[in-house]
């Protein structure tokens, strides 16, 4: 019997089930770098430490997408391996902040299955949370996965459909201790553009394009130690569906994010994550481009100096977005989320 | 009205305007390694802590170039996003080094206007300065672009022409405080070439050649948070007018100093840059090498054990330099910087 | 005479010659962070400072192939810059492990000459030792290329070959101070399969597949400072042997180590190279693909914690592993070496 890892199928997950992930990771300076030079992403809070400093916090806080996909990576050997699809996200929630430093490591529970009606696959929700070496949960989110059943003939499970929240309320979301945005310096943000100032309704082109290599999203992917085969392996992907590697979808989610720099430079933090979709899927040689549409704007419970805003982003491909699509075969992202503003 | 910043216009511009740039960025040990990956550069001084502590220095310093890109990169935004072309650099001053930990912003000031023939475009010059978290100034420099008006109709400013030096003079020059590098261990700099080894008039090929990938020059130019469009979407490039992207000429100018390594091993710190020229355009797959020419041998007042070189590097494109080309399609860097070597 | 280094020919090597190489490399957490990025390791001890801690060691330690290709990278300018071929390694040892913040630097001593039949090449061995800022050996080994002569006319130097062991023995192996692993979270090192669970002659497929861009490949060995020419100058190698660029073989190492995870995740310090051979070049666009067998398990002298498994991985090129291929055009990599495992 081989000790090679071959990953769960649909039949070895069952509801309650709890499964702790490999691999804990201490992220660092080198992680951040990193992230800075495959995305772009220049938003304050996260470049300087003397930033971070000026509006309460100690230190800059890890890119919030950053730390969502190290701990994303580590459930995909026990989670997805042999998942078809990655169906979505939600009541994903940004909690206690990372600094560089801290080890993060991640466990899931088994809150849904529900085998589909062709017995050749089945879905699977699972909640993952990503703790710090002091335990302090710092993300947790479902996502659900479409996972491959081993043995089409096993007996279908008693199907489990967990009850998820459309999006976070707004008394859910988390602003970080000690955080004092009001008298923040809008010249080094580079956006004079408070929660005040927008509306829901409003939409905003990011105006930019990037266009991806292999080399980019392979490095990413591998950066958070994230082992799906279909983003690696040209050998068999030549022989697969596409013909070529996918791209892992969080990558998109990355640089939609720093697309949105330009209109929203100062929704500094994520505090969740209502639902996201990967449309449709993006290959090197993609340039990615997006949007964003403004949903809500709510005031958080006792903090007359911090908003939210509910935003929804949408990412093309080869599609410049000042029309805002929202449909087509070109759009690859819909993201719902929430981000924190200076009011 | 958009959100989305539309960069500055010529009409923007006016002689004595300051511009405060955002997004300050703290430079730590994961941008030095990535600059390493991204340039092969190997000077002892900024690879080992112990032997820049050897020399005299508290720690190793950030590289000069890397500390350039990333001041650089902060002025993009306000000065050059509807640029159609990047004319010059003069008078760049190196001054307070940087190490790892360290927080960089930059500012710019307006210091000559000029509108074009054609009214369609005019040039800025702008005197920038990178600053520390002290407020030291560790760089500044003199660039001028070329401006695209918003409007053409609209009235031509009073032309201001700023009067640049050729050449920052011996004494203009800066040495960090401490370094005391004459009794440096030549086996461990690769190097036995002190100042006075190097006559005016000497002439060394650098012999290497890097090719570049577009993977590799957008990570550059992403780390360095250099938003120039021109560089990173292919979907727009392909319809412009060298359907392709740009390669930033600043990871050239680092290329060509990576490869100098192999000639002046011991030409450790920039003092400054006198003058500089994009001959011409550079994209992926191009083999850069680079050669030198010794331009002046500069003594440096009141020091015995430091020296000035005045250099005068070009590079090249799919085209070695032991023929020393200094003209023609292919040389795609002349750039004119003073060195600092150990006497 | 020009100052750029042209490096030694096979004329310039003589037995107890000693050579100190230059650029010493203090190793970061960028280092880190870039290695991970471009080869998806993910053993737990060197990922989790809270796991290396856990298991005895005051902090992650460097992986051990980052310190060999580190310290390997040093020696290429004076050893082997005309080199026709790496020809083997042997009596490779890992001794003091590598934190980040340390200090690398290499020396070498030829320990063997010998002139080929031809008269146009000879052998050269030497034995190369990376030490660390405290003058601490923390790797050494031997290795034979075969180099170019400078003039064919030049006479032969006496012969010496240097006996070398076919493997280094059990107690020669290395085990770091305070390393106390029986307790470890197999949980958390994703893999229950300890020291005694292995056996010999057994054979593991490692399974996954990896595509490696020019770019990787390439900022790989820019990382480690490694200058041979073949990796990075398309320019040149369009009109050599192969067409292309040669990937450096230590990236396949390191490739094949990173997919070992899979199947023996807890083997996660190497002690020794017995051996290793590049049986075959690699490209850009080539899929590395791994497996291993089990050659010996050896007890190691006054340990009951800590055991050792003498490993040979294959690594192939567009070859999936299942079926364990040893020999053929497609296997590029044979190497023979010790890994420490928890009993």
């Amino acid at each position: 019997m081989t000790k090679a890892w071959p990953g769960n199928y649909f039949e070895d997950f069952a509801v309650g089930q709890e499964i702790v992930h490999g691999t804990p990771r201490t992220v660092t300076e080198g992680d951040i770098a990193l992230y800075v030079a495959l995305t772009g992403s220049r938003f304050a809070l996260q470049s300087a430490t003397t930033f971070a400093q000026s509006v309460g916090l100690a230190a800059a806080p890890v890119d919030d997408l950053l730390v969502f996909h190290i701990v994303f990576g580590k459930t995909v050997p026990e989670i997805s391996l042999n998942a078809v699809a990655n169906l979505g996200y939600a009541e994903c929630r940004f909690l206690a902040r990372v600094q560089a430093g801290d080890t993060l490591s991640t466990t899931s529970t088994v809150i849904g299955v529900k085998e589909n009606s062709n017995k050749q696959t089945g879905t699977v929700w699972v909640r993952s949370t990503g703790v710090n070496q002091r335990d302090e949960v710092v993300l947790d989110y479902v996502r659900w996965v479409m996972v491959r059943k081993r043995d089409e003939a096993s007996p279908a499970p008693e199907a489990t459909v967990p009850k998820l929240e459309a999006a976070l309320k707004p008394a859910e979301l988390f602003v970080p201790p000690g955080f004092a945005p009001a008298g923040f310096d809008a010249a080094l943000s580079a956006s004079p553009h408070r929660w005040g100032d927008y509306a829901a309704g409003e939409k905003i082109d990011h105006v930019d394009g990037m266009t991806i290599e292999e080399a980019e999203h392979a490095m990413a992917t591998r950066l958070y130690q994230n082992t799906a085969k279909v983003h690696f392996n040209q050998f068999t992907e030549a022989r697969g569906r596409f013909g070529r590697r996918l791209i892992y979808g969080g990558h998109i989610i990355s640089l939609a994010r720093a697309h949105s720099f330009n209109g929203l430079g100062n929704a500094w933090l994520l505090a969740g994550i209502n639902a996201g979709r990967h449309a449709a899927p993006t290959f090197a040689g993609d340039t990615i481009f997006a949007w964003t549409e403004v949903l809500e704007r709510a005031e958080l419970p006792g903090r007359a100096d911090v908003g939210a805003l509910r935003l929804r982003t949408y990412a093309t491909k080869n599609l410049p977005c000042a029309e805002h699509p929202a449909s087509g075969d070109q759009v690859v992202l819909d993201l719902d989320y929430w981000a924190l503003l200076p009011r």
